[in-house]
């Protein structure tokens, strides 16, 4: 076996920095957020904005993702509650079209699309799955996956790495709701749950504000992906969000 | 549950216009690529070539996603040998982007990009699984998941529409040795099978040659995606494409 080198004129361009961190939640091997007192959750929510801090002064970092996998279908490889930080040299594309996006649409209406977004679904009401402490939580318009849902903070909030102590004990029990109503409805499914925050590469913008709105999306995995979604990037869902919600209320 | 209407002013500027069609490859329920004779694999590989070349005289079609899951963890919800066809009204994401980086390339250096990549793995050998017939099979460099084979034409073929009948066989015979392989190797494991091919949005460029190379991304799918792949769209492959390369000519 060679050595994993890039064919060609690419070898030895990219540095491969980058930090790994798993963050164990809890001493208790067999409980999940749903169960877990909700000031235990909250000291998790706290690490990850700590770390999330310490982080960013490493210059050499361009993103950190936080998440936590629950359960194989989700790509678990251990079951004692845990989430991980894993941070890199790069700027995923995901992330920058993301930014990009979120920048055309400020320029376009002078608005922040993840607030209008929340309005928007307020008003509507019918893929709400609750609105509390300053977090709304609703299943996408465009959800990839059956039951995915979103938790936003119903106010303008740049970067998860601003956010207070109570703020973050306000998420806590609203995860906890959460993440109850989806073990109730699908009986303790895998899932993801994945935390958009502004990037460290949009920390150096001239009017130090950075245009972005975090959120935490929970992605239940009930089923797996196929070539349509492998070819095109294109999900087939066949839940509409409505229903996904309405069940989801129905769980709290 | 209300109806499924895009929030505020997205509301029915979509039409959702498309087709799916779902190719039957075989009267016999048990059987797989590598146990079908090469003729019967050609069979299902120029009704490939019909019906996108069908699919394409329908003017409001963008794009045609032709594709093959295999087993429960692709995504497979029937048994018998199936493939798919799916024709959608909009251009793809992640193909615009793969097409704009293709013109790029040729931009740049006045090449395919993918000719290039084959020349590149042809001549650096390690990651080649099997070169013959015209079509050259390869783990990626930037393989995503371990195992990840690509089956491409060696010579420049935009578009897998302009196959004849005699490639087709050829490449009856070469999907089927690379198949055989992963199935020895890996145990029959679940895969998706995805071709990736000019789209229809590239139909009328100007100097009538589309920026092309047609491919087949052979899937093996042994973990899950996990939070780190739906954050950022990256991906974290603890096997080498070496060493992947490495196992499947042993498994030829």
């Amino acid at each position: 076996v060679g050595v994993h080198e890039a064919p060609g004129d690419a070898a030895g361009s990219s540095t491969g920095y980058g930090s790994h961190e798993v963050v164990v939640e809890t001493p208790d091997h067999g409980v999940t957020i749903a169960t877990l007192p909700a000031d235990s959750v909250h000291l998790t929510l706290v690490v990850w904005r700590e770390r999330l801090r310490a982080l960013r002064m490493d210059q050499r970092l361009a993103h950190v993702q936080i998440f936590k996998n629950v359960g194989r279908a989700a790509g678990a490889t251990r079951q004692h509650p845990h989430s991980q930080i894993l941070a890199v040299s790069i700027l995923p594309r995901a992330v920058a079209t993301e930014l990009e996006a979120l920048a055309e649409h400020r320029r376009r209406t002078s608005r922040c699309l993840a607030c209008e977004t929340v309005e928007r679904e307020l008003a509507a009401g019918h893929r709400v799955v609750l609105t509390a402490e300053g977090y709304t939580a609703f299943c996408p318009f465009a959800s990839r996956l059956p039951f995915e849902t979103r938790i936003v903070p119903t106010a303008h909030r740049p970067d998860y790495a601003g956010s207070s102590d109570e703020e973050l004990l306000s998420l806590a029990r609203v995860l906890k709701q959460t993440v109850g109503a989806l073990a109730r409805v699908l009986e303790h499914p895998s899932f993801n749950l994945v935390l958009h925050t502004a990037p460290m590469a949009a920390r150096a913008s001239k009017d130090g504000d950075v245009e972005f709105h975090w959120r935490l999306e929970l992605l239940p995995r009930l089923g797996s992906l196929a070539g349509f979604e492998w070819g095109t990037g294109m999900y087939i869902n066949h839940l509409p969000p409505e229903e996904a919600a309405l069940q989801l209320r129905a769980g709290l």
